[in-house]
């Protein structure tokens, strides 16, 4: 029987366990990672996209506090490419090693993901996902005249700049993605939601735009795309639930898409957190598969539908 | 017929005309290096191995300028996995924008290259290879204390962290790279000579290490591993020459391996610059294959091999 197709969404906060930030602890819950996804790798198809939300937040940092003449501050976009360097090196690596401990010799490879997003898209109007450092008023003005960012005060925790986060049109790399997966190879892919590129109005040629693309959102898209059987949003918790973190929180199990969009009206899910999670499942379960809201723990059974937030049509 | 099947070391300060190092003027370079290869892409498949010295240079004092307890600065092997992210992006974008010119929708991908070392290389009993910021003495000498950095004084200009420069063994990623190559597609990869790992003594599982590969040497290995026909190694002049730079430069045509070792050992080629490239391109023509040293500017007559300095065995 072939193998079914998974695309796995993987948080970036996943790979800082207990907030340690440094390359050693990264790669040490990535060894974790690894080994789970080598185990999975038998029964499934895997393909992984990373988000890099504090990954990305802390090149930024680098890039802008230490940017001089002979070493300017990269882009955004360009930062968002460097995080995919980063964690699908040590993605990549974790499940390598994972499989060379059981004496395989499986294929694994990162490919540098760019996302198409359309110009149009009304978060081009809107930017309001904060990135980078925290400035004082004064610095983020000052930003914001000398580099035309956008930014708004955060909460009483300082200014920040703000960017668009539109949504994913299309995968740039969808077909060499999809050639890999059929060669045997584990992929991740469309890390940090992608390098965010849109198409100029005359030539259609890609352009790298600053603005950061919701990795489950991105992860979404290129499961459709390569016509993946399941897709995982992974999380800190094995469940959506209703009224999270109250008495009568309830794990909720099995849903139709229709349910989900239900209690997403309802205002049931924070956004920027678990909202994302189940409208980027719920659109794939729209499309007669199987989206799934999961945590590390509980993964492998909810491949097996077994546990898990399960959605379908 | 088949197409050819050719690796083109491209250096990391050819995407830096007149030193412009900002993310915009490397990629106007990149553009036109896209336009090249897309042309070329329809007689002969290609792979790109791209150099990242400035570039990884400019990520290294970014990152450990602005490190902190919350941000602390990455690794130099996890910087070039940062770097390859962010040059294969520019790259790969550049290809695929040239294609678009012309009508077509070719598969372009950048691979997040691994490449294995010998941890018994003597290049880690003298590590020689400077790299990041210029430092004073005093804290030159804290940061060796602290981080256990090996670090020298650098002729008259300060003093600057130096790390190994072994020789690649083999290409982690190799597989995957001929897969992709063999389904089409334009490869990017082992940027920046590839991510420095070495095989762990008991385990042998993969682990990186803090070092610098030459990228001409690890693209002529990935080039042996994927069975090309020609390695290009890409640099600023048309030609290797004896007597660079003086009344009596002499432009190399066709040379054997033979001869191209016999110029080298008698000290015509400068270490660093044109040695490796003249070392790669021999040790290539000496498995029955061409390597070639040729700028941009003539590579296409160079790939017709006539142009450039040819070595055959």
């Amino acid at each position: 029987m072939a193998k079914k197709r998974v695309v796995i969404a993987l948080g970036g906060n996943a790979l800082q366990k207990n907030g340690e930030v440094s390359a050693e602890a990264q790669k040490a819950v990535a060894a974790k990672v690894g080994k789970l996804i080598a185990e999975l790798s038998s029964r499934y198809e895997i393909i992984i996209a990373h988000g890099n939300g504090p990954q990305v937040g802390n090149i930024l940092i680098h890039e802008e506090e230490a940017s001089s003449k002979n070493a300017p501050a990269m882009p955004l976009e360009t930062a968002v490419a460097m995080s995919q360097g980063q964690i699908g090196y040590w993605l990549a690596q974790s499940i390598s090693n994972a499989f060379i401990k059981e004496g395989k010799n499986r294929k694994v490879a990162t490919v540098v993901t760019q996302v198409e997003v359309d110009k149009n898209d009304p978060a081009f109007r809107n930017p309001s996902k904060p990135v980078g450092q925290f400035y004082t008023e004064k610095q983020a003005l000052a930003l914001a005249k000398a580099k035309g960012w956008i930014v708004k005060e955060d909460a009483g925790r300082g200014w920040r700049r703000v960017v668009p986060s539109p949504k994913p049109k299309s995968i740039v790399e969808k077909r060499e993605i999809l050639d890999l997966v059929k060669s045997g190879t584990i992929v991740i892919a469309a890390g940090g939601g992608g390098v965010p590129v849109y198409r100029t109005k005359v030539l259609r040629i890609l352009k790298g735009v600053d603005a950061v693309i919701d990795k489950d959102f991105a992860a979404e898209k290129l499961a459709e795309l390569i016509k993946a059987d399941i897709f995982l949003s992974v999380t800190a918790v094995d469940f959506a639930y209703l009224n999270f973190g109250k008495d009568n929180q309830t794990a909720l199990k099995n849903l139709t898409a229709k349910e989900a969009t239900y209690y997403a009206r309802q205002g049931f899910f924070k956004a920027g957190s678990m909202l994302p999670k189940i409208l980027a499942t719920t659109e794939f379960a729209r499309k007669g598969k199987v989206g799934v809201i999961c945590s590390l723990d509980n993964l492998e059974d909810a491949l097996r539908l077994r546990s898990g937030t399960i959605i379908t049509k």
